[in-house]
């Protein structure tokens, strides 16, 4: 037999440049966090985005059994339809139909979580290397590592820490270009917690129907928004500008480890989303679906009483105004209040600290190392001069925390 | 604001490079079915791979109550690490390890399926456009699916019909080149249902050690095999040849709807596979891990009894010898007898038919008009000639099948 190949010995295994490109922002902070925490004291974990860490939200009884049903039915597990089964992905498009956006069973894929969705709209959406995504800044940092994976290029536009977070419209106006393919827009918002005004929302889609950029929205945080705030899907704002919506059952069901996420396709029967439709099928057949116990509870989940849903908002919102209260008069520290989900970024005047403490990974740091408080630095989300705090805790680690970090802020000021 | 955006009407979308190759050949051929089945006759689809379908195999009750403990514990709500929880990837390590493989938790990494496990695998081992994976044709059509979906070339080694399904060990030497990352080896398999002997499978480990090619070993029908034939994990075959071992919970345990799988590496110590031991846990963040529930679940589900799975392999086994009694006096037919996994692949000898069966495929379509039975065609894994039937219906079903398949094959003799 005459060879083609020439290799001569054992060559190390080495990273296709996807898996090289995958760096999750956080955990390279993570990882390369030189310090220890305080010994003496115990850690306070305000940097996880899981709702469930500290027992204080949890999954509702509704959820519980309708898993534990799915599983005694033993009807749920042989595999089910790439896309998700029928009355599951029905169920997604009755709950998510709103008045302007009205989905039917084929505008519903269901993934393996949220992330998933985002996945695989990125794999149907872009050529590798050519094409681009523009995201918000500061962002979820999920997005730049999905991107990348997908060998995507990611184009930034910001958002403005002095109007709430809104979107800087010009740098939308800016920042997209002939190979953009869609705009993220993620409200409520993770890192901010910002809830866009209905105006707001309405004039990013016009900006995008001028651009003629398809809106990813994502909108795992759909319907967690504090008094005074109002949820708007985006699908439902233009008729004309497309709108692929991603969510999940992750936040508002405080279930993440579930994995369960959803895509939702809206142009209005222009037909633009068609090859998209048609895409997020094809590309759902790779994993063969989510898992089908939590699909077949999914119809039973989402009829979860709002009882529920307002415990979880309140309690929330009132760690929301606690963290207001407590922070806003912390010398160094600047609490821009959030209007939902479950995170608030508050502004750190590295100015008005010593020497110690030159950028928000300095501050994360040496908190760590003094008062074992972790928060995550705004450059995990590509904001300099930020740290995020998770709104999950009660009410009294929150107290513990934030006594720490006034100690903290007080003993370094400048 | 100046514009880099040009577009001025709003474009279809256009389906990515990847998403358009991403094409599952049996459901490109099973959506392309021009025939109705025969309305007097109650279908009996002998094509779909889910042991469960027809409620002949079942999940074994430990399976149940491990997941509706975990439920009921309310402890693995939250996300997981990405790589998966340590007990449970602990657990899978325990479980595989064998005398000549040991494994260690960080040997393990868990995925939503070993559809995940061999999508990350793909990811981190080659580069798109430039690289390939050699596969065995006939071959499972997903790792087709998942290659193009990767971007990454598709190459072929032979499969030996009159040797048992054995590779064709020159076929291997001939295809592998200076780009390919690695060879598919799937033993138990699909859809031959050949087991490989222990000589076979040490030649096979000799040529990958001759061509220092990676081998990645889908052994999803892991102990599979039935009466006279022995399962042998290829880790534990040539302490030379890194493997990497793919496989899941789906088929033995027989909850494909579940998702679990997982990646094993193994290179005896040499570091050859340390880059993709690294590469596969940072891209194992992309889906943030499977389900939670079903890791919770996976120690006490990996305990199944023995009674349990002899049950299952028993029908199986059963079912493999009366297809054998019953089809092979079937003038035109050709049955390969199976030593495992629950797939039969029979030889069609299109020359013994009239002129309405030229193929498998008319074969495929002119039995599901006139008996109402599906099977698959052989083109469906790259094999002409060959339909592959499923052993997993109870044995009065299969009976039914043959009967109407012998009935089929006489009336169309030539
Ligand atoms: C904005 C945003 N999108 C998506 C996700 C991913 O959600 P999932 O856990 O369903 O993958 C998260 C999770 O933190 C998120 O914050
Ligand atoms: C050979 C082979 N590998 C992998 C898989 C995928 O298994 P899973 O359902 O765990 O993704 C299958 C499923 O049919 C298979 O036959």
């Amino acid at each position: 037999v005459s060879l083609q190949r020439t290799i001569p010995a054992w060559q190390n295994t080495v990273m296709s440049t996807r898996a090289a490109n995958t760096l999750n922002p956080i955990r390279a902070i993570v990882d390369h966090l030189k310090v220890k925490p305080n010994p003496e004291l115990d850690v306070i974990p305000l940097s996880i985005g899981d709702p469930t860490v500290f027992g204080y939200l949890a999954t509702s009884d509704e959820a519980n059994e309708a898993v534990i049903k799915a599983v005694k039915s033993k009807k749920f597990n042989g595999y089910g339809p790439s896309a998700g089964l029928e009355m599951a992905r029905s169920a997604v498009a009755d709950y998510t139909s709103v008045e302007g956006a009205k989905y039917d069973t084929k505008d519903v894929v269901l993934t393996s979580g949220c992330s998933h969705a985002l996945d695989l709209a990125f794999s149907v959406l872009a050529n590798p290397h050519v094409d681009n995504v523009l995201i918000p800044r500061p962002y979820f940092s999920h997005y730049e590592c999905l991107l990348k994976y997908n060998l995507i290029n990611v184009k930034f536009y910001d958002l403005d820490a002095e109007k709430n977070w809104e979107a800087d419209l010009d740098s939308i106006r800016r920042e997209a270009d002939d190979n953009t393919k869609a705009i993220i827009v993620n409200n409520p918002s993770n890192p901010c917690g910002s809830v866009f005004e209905l105006d707001h929302l309405k004039d990013i889609m016009d900006t995008c129907e001028d651009l003629k950029l398809p809106v990813i929205a994502d909108e795992i945080y759909a319907d967690m928004v504090f008094p005074g705030s109002e949820f708007k899907p985006m699908a439902a704002l233009n008729p004309n500008v497309p709108v692929i919506t991603v969510g999940g059952l992750a936040k508002q069901y405080m279930i993440p480890g579930w994995r369960m996420g959803w895509i939702l396709s809206h142009d209005n029967g222009s037909g633009i989303l068609d090859n998209f439709r048609q895409g997020i099928s094809d590309v759902s057949a790779t994993l063969m679906g989510p898992n089908t116990l939590v699909q077949a509870a999914l119809p039973d989940i989402l009829k979860t009483s709002d009882t529920y849903h307002k415990e979880v908002l309140n309690k929330l919102a009132e760690n929301a105004s606690f963290t207001e209260e407590r922070l806003s008069t912390v010398p160094g520290l600047k609490v821009i209040k959030p209007q939902g989900a479950m995170y608030n970024m508050i502004g750190v005047d590295v100015d008005a600290f010593n020497d110690t403490i030159n950028s928000d990974a300095d501050f994360y740091e040496r908190l760590i190392e003094d008062q074992a408080v972790v928060v995550l630095p705004g450059q995990c989300f590509g904001m300099k001069n930020f740290i995020r705090i998770v709104l999950a805790p009660p009410k009294d680690v929150l107290s513990k925390a934030f006594d720490r970090i006034e100690d903290f802020c007080r003993k370094n000021l400048a």
